[in-house]
């Protein structure tokens, strides 16, 4: 099955993706639920390196194993992994196929894991097994759907940069725009995961698609980042989804950094965008306050997979 | 108007795109004219600098200059980069701004050098004026479509890397997929331009479309690169849109590359997908025939647009 063009170990990167506001669209079809709203990809993110033994191996009633940051994990404990690969594993594979998934940020922090390890192990076997990147990432979509996890952080990362998602749905259907900027640097502060169960009742979620909607409608007028800051920060504080301390930090925050800091959505977390020369004054705040940060790149281009091979000794590098 | 994030220098860069196959759609509305068909970028093709004067300047009656390559170009030579600027041009702008195009490839010779510059200009004005890329790049494509530029290159530059446009129309409504493939490199061979116009009566159309929509299905059911330059060549031969001159290059080019060759849509050139090891047997061959070639890599990122500085004596490199 697989040949010089489609290799026996591959790579794969989807970048980190923070959600700045957004409403929720389901639809009775899960290709056309999705969301609406605006956040930015990051340069870190999920790696995912599929391995796959063509045969000869032990066949243990097996075919598929997955690890979380080199971690075996079972199919209860990734749900929406084990579902990407089942579905795009071809019915005539008799080998074995190993997924090895690395995140850079912390899982449930609202950083698009979830769907990153689903994309990631979507573009694997793609490449492995011949589909197209819609293809895979129309399963990646679902899985994530179907399975509660975010519902735009697919279309988002395959879009890339700061990107106002203004049509839902998933791969193909959704349509996703790119503000235009400036060289920006993304501070993010990560606090804790979020039980988003707990916080999304019926209440909240009509206030979210209320305040989702006059978010987006005024980002669409004025498609900048300033503003789109300024939309999140309001969004995130009208909500409810905002606690305390989160207000506090970003109000430490927006002391040194050029735009608005919000919430990430939906973690225990703020983010805000920066320019190079904010570093020092930025990470002099965060090193006082002793609070775990990243500082990252936006990532503008497109989800990336390749084939993968390690340099042995001797070879030409 | 312009600030700190609205820089008064500006650069863009917009893949070169060849076609390999196509399905011209016509319909009223420019926006949802377009091709269905597939073709790969490369990570050469058309560079944008654009400069604004805010103020200041004698104001001539001329706010808007545009130049190919350092040569300055009328708005009767250059009609789609004009339409494109003085759209995205704010009314109430009264500098002046400079649109200098660089172009990698030969005009005319099916590289999208005219989509390269409308949808490169639209990013300038876009990351300066604060508008989306979806947004400008629609402007872009509708210059396009009513100057008789391509149909579909501004969405697959858009889309980057080896693509498929599965549904025809400009950005936002056109759906452009990826063939996910191995590291391939392109080798194209230019012979010169090609005059559409006289190709393209009513006869040679339709066997076009017929021609188009069978190997578009066929690569959707199997969309790998060699299919699609089997496909490609099949398309280019049936059509008659391949001359005999263009044909036997082809044959000669199919001894030392993998896939087949085929030819460049709509220029007197031909084009083929080769590994790094194929090189010097293509370089040999290439050289041995004397015609003017290239060899890029497949760009599977989107354009890119950020301000520019120059750097000055003493600056931090």
């Amino acid at each position: 099955m697989t040949t010089e063009d489609h290799p026996q170990l591959l790579r794969a990167f989807v970048p980190a993706h923070i959600t700045a506001f957004f409403v929720p669209v389901f639809e009775e079809e899960p290709l056309r639920t999705g969301s609406l709203g605006a956040g930015v990809n990051l340069d870190r993110g999920t790696t995912v390196f599929m391995s796959i033994e063509e045969n000869g191996a032990e066949w243990m009633g097996e075919r598929l194993h997955v690890a979380f940051n080199g971690e075996p994990v079972s199919r209860d404990d990734a749900v929406i992994s084990y579902s990407v690969a089942e579905k795009l594993m071809p019915d005539e594979f008799d080998g074995e196929i190993e997924i090895w998934q690395y995140f850079d940020f912390p899982n449930g922090c609202g950083f698009g894991n979830s769907a990153g390890g689903a994309l990631g192990t979507a573009l694997t076997f793609g490449l492995a097994f011949g589909r197209t990147l819609l293809d895979v990432a129309r399963v990646a979509h679902v899985a994530e759907v179907e399975n509660g996890g975010g519902l735009g952080d697919v279309v988002a990362q395959l879009a890339g940069g700061i990107e106002i998602r203004i049509r839902a749905g998933g791969p193909g259907i959704g349509v996703v725009d790119n503000v235009l900027s400036p060289d920006l640097k993304v501070v993010s502060v990560h606090l804790g995961p979020i039980r988003t169960r707990d916080l999304l009742d019926e209440e909240v979620v009509d206030v979210i698609k209320k305040e989702g909607v006059e978010a987006l409608n005024r980002l669409t007028r004025d498609p900048r980042v300033p503003v789109m800051m300024e939309l999140s920060r309001k969004f995130a504080e009208r909500t409810g989804l905002m606690d305390d301390e989160l207000v506090s930090l970003a109000r430490e925050m927006d002391r040194v950094v050029p735009f608005r800091s919000s919430m990430i959505m939906l973690g225990r977390g703020i983010f805000s965008f920066v320019r190079e020369g904010d570093l020092p004054a930025v990470e002099g705040l965060l090193n006082d306050l002793d609070v775990p940060h990243t500082i990252s790149n936006v990532y503008r281009g497109k989800p990336l997979v390749s084939p993968w091979r390690t340099l042995r000794e001797g070879s030409p590098t």
